[in-house]
């Protein structure tokens, strides 16, 4: 029986896994689960109540980091953790990076003022959080540009869970049509790389209620 | 020539290194480093002047998870992350919530708003986020609760790296003479066991200019 992947579309690390499954060519289906219905079933499956989760018929596996590490040691294949202990470290401090500092500075702000808001019809977007995470995002976008001018890719010369940790992050803010392209041409130029992937173009089907994403969303050339 | 570990004394992420290279045997010799400084030496190993970092002869290795993760893979001995796939996912999720969540939510508004100040003498704490991070705190106490009284030790049977992350924040917030021991009796029988180990002995003796801990700090029985 093939795995199942607790999804929700406006959250970052559930795009995350969900890249990373495609990628490594794995069969799975997936569940669509807002984390914020606190539906009884899934807070029987995971009581902290947050997605993502990879349920399968032997393991219930919590967070996107847990489950991108397990899916790598259990289902083998490729690797996109980096191809010695050196790279892995170099890709997880990144990934960490990207989904705590970046999070918690950028993406959540964006999450908790406009898409929970809309979801839970409570409240309206506070405009001065949202000014903070673009001013944020600046200091982010450049320190990312270096990565990719420095190794082609985030943390190496080959794609790897950095470079898919980022972009699910920015489909979330490019969907919301607040990413300032025009800051950073080498960010275009390696989102297109990333968006042109198998693997990553599900993600650019999703839809959140309540909002319409831009025309260039999902064109690779935007 | 044994590796050099980039320390700096109020950081939770440091502490943790430090215990878990102590934990499990290994030779290194320490580097006290304050990144509020922005050391010209420290920002050519790490331009994001973040601590903890491992430098040795081969490689420099940033983020504490990063780390952490490198040195059961380099280093062998026994595992503090668990015996299975499935186990080192538990491990994994736990450490994250603690570094990432609990960080976020309660021992970084420790930090910026007490030691900080007090390090670099710009600003006074604003009691709000100190008492939002001490409101906080109570439900994670809950949950960690919960999961030591399902488990034995936080995330299984055995003492893990999610353990060691906890311990390496509530040491912190402890010196700072803190943390709730009133409300969670679970909680201080398991820091008291944590206290015991020697991996964990000489983080008790660690100082923070400005701070004095209250007389139990060192104390096994408190």
């Amino acid at each position: 029986m093939a795995d199942t992947l607790y999804y929700f579309p406006p959250c970052p690390f559930s795009r995350k896994v969900r890249i990373l499954m495609r990628e490594k060519g794995l069969d799975f289906s997936m569940v669509e689960e807002n984390p914020w219905k606190r539906r009884k079933e899934f807070v029987e499956i995971n009581p902290v109540c947050q997605v993502p989760v990879l349920v399968s018929t032997k393991s219930v596996v919590v967070d996107s980091q847990a489950i991108c590490e397990y899916i790598e040691e259990v289902y083998g294949g490729e690797s996109r953790m980096g191809r010695s202990p050196y790279e892995r470290a170099k890709v997880r401090r990144l990934v960490y990076w990207i989904d705590c500092k970046f999070y918690h500075e950028v993406t959540r702000y964006v999450i908790n003022e406009k898409i929970a808001k809309q979801y839970t019809k409570h409240g309206s977007p506070n405009p001065s959080l949202i000014r903070a995470s673009m001013s944020n995002l600046q200091s982010h976008v450049r320190y990312m540009e270096h990565l990719i001018d420095t190794n082609g890719w985030l943390a190496s010369r080959e794609f790897t869970l950095a470079d898919i940790a980022l972009s699910a992050h920015i489909s979330l803010l490019d969907y919301m049509g607040i990413f300032p392209w025009d800051l950073s041409p080498t960010l275009k130029e390696w989102y297109s790389l990333v968006k042109s992937k198998p693997s990553f173009s599900q993600i650019l089907g999703d839809r959140i209620p309540g909002f319409a994403p831009p025309v260039h969303y999902a064109q690779l050339d935007f």
